[in-house]
């Protein structure tokens, strides 16, 4: 497909994909004449994952550089690749933005540690899982809560780390209805940048829920159990 | 305890203390002199959920007004007044910042009250759910996905919302540690704000691990199985 095309599929105007290809982000198109160019799906493909770390994950330029050298980087293995790609990933700075003092963070990484243990992860996961920046992020996640005196020890955390394998097992479930490798570590990105706010939104929902069901006075007019 | 006490004890300078005491997100202390009033622990919890609210969450002033106000609704039980506050909790705005069609919005809402009722949630429970900041944040979520043409219908999104139900649990059990009704809603408040950047950054990592449980090739160099 011609330019046109592609901008109309993806939703994506030719100045931001001209900008893409400039900048390196997207793969140039098949030359067929000294001033045009032919896209394929791939190129759809990986417009749709720009769009997802640019507009919904509102990644900068350099980050989403650092994402696509792993999703591309034909050198690793398949799982290598992915977890590459997942790990990368920025932390919100938004949510994160306090400068940590340095002593509970050195503590915040041994509750870390001490949890990923308690996962049940074997120790070559654990150890390239303190290169990524989902790492810091949790440990300086782990270093709020205790700045803010709640209990954040790796025994009370253990469940939500057990919630999080499950999803995990959700998440990779749902990658691997994927072809290609290729559509299998982009969707892994895409989707994590898409459905954390549809996790989290489902928490919240379900918290009143789960208060509901342990708090509600009975109304009156209801029948008696 | 006597406002430097206070500040010393919260971290909060006292500058801010009174600026909260004049909007009056902080109660007023028990007048001792005409210049001086003494505050209690209560203040300081209050302070320390302020804290969570305005530098972790990243809240306006006003919308931690409204959250303050549910926290704070004695004619409410005790199941509304923590519903209602953690409800009251705005979504992210830097996630979902785009303003929707109203189109794919009708059709998002759809999917979200058909993933509620898969949930199994009484029908007054999802009726007030409709009127939560979280329930506009699950739709425009969902909208998003689909945008991006990714599966988005209420089956596939099934387990997702078990998961959340089981986080719920966890959240509620942590909840109830508390004793008082006052701090088990400030508790939720705080924890929900507190605890999402855990759980986000959880989940990464354990999609990293699944993956390579799934996908990496047996390293050279290891004993057969």
């Amino acid at each position: 497909m011609r330019l046109a095309e592609l901008s109309a599929r993806s939703g994506v105007s030719t100045a931001t994909i001209k900008y893409y290809l400039r900048e390196g982000l997207l793969p140039p198109g098949e030359r067929i004449t000294a001033t045009q160019a032919a896209y394929d799906e791939g190129h759809l493909r990986r417009l749709r994952l720009l769009r997802a770390m640019v507009q919904v994950g509102r990644m900068p330029v350099a980050t989403v550089r650092e994402v696509l050298k792993a999703v591309d980087d034909d050198s690793l293995d398949h799982h290598d690749r992915l977890g590459a790609a997942v790990g990368a990933l920025p932390h919100d700075a938004g949510r994160n933005g306090s400068a940590a003092d340095p002593e509970p963070v050195a503590e915040a990484e041994r509750v870390a540690d001490r949890l990923l243990e308690l996962m049940g992860w074997p120790p070559e996961v654990r150890g390239s899982a303190r290169a990524m920046p989902a790492y810091r992020m949790l440990v300086a996640a782990l270093a709020e809560v205790a700045r803010f005196g709640y209990p954040w020890d790796a025994d009370h955390l253990a469940p939500y780390g057990r919630l999080a394998q499950e999803l995990a097992v959700t998440d990779l479930d749902f990658v691997e209805r994927y072809g290609s490798p290729e559509e299998q570590v982009e969707a892994a990105v895409a989707l994590t940048v898409l459905y954390e706010p549809v996790l989290l939104s489902l928490r919240r929902l379900a918290d009143t829920a789960e208060s509901y069901r342990r708090f509600a006075a009975p109304r009156t007019g209801e029948a008696g159990a």
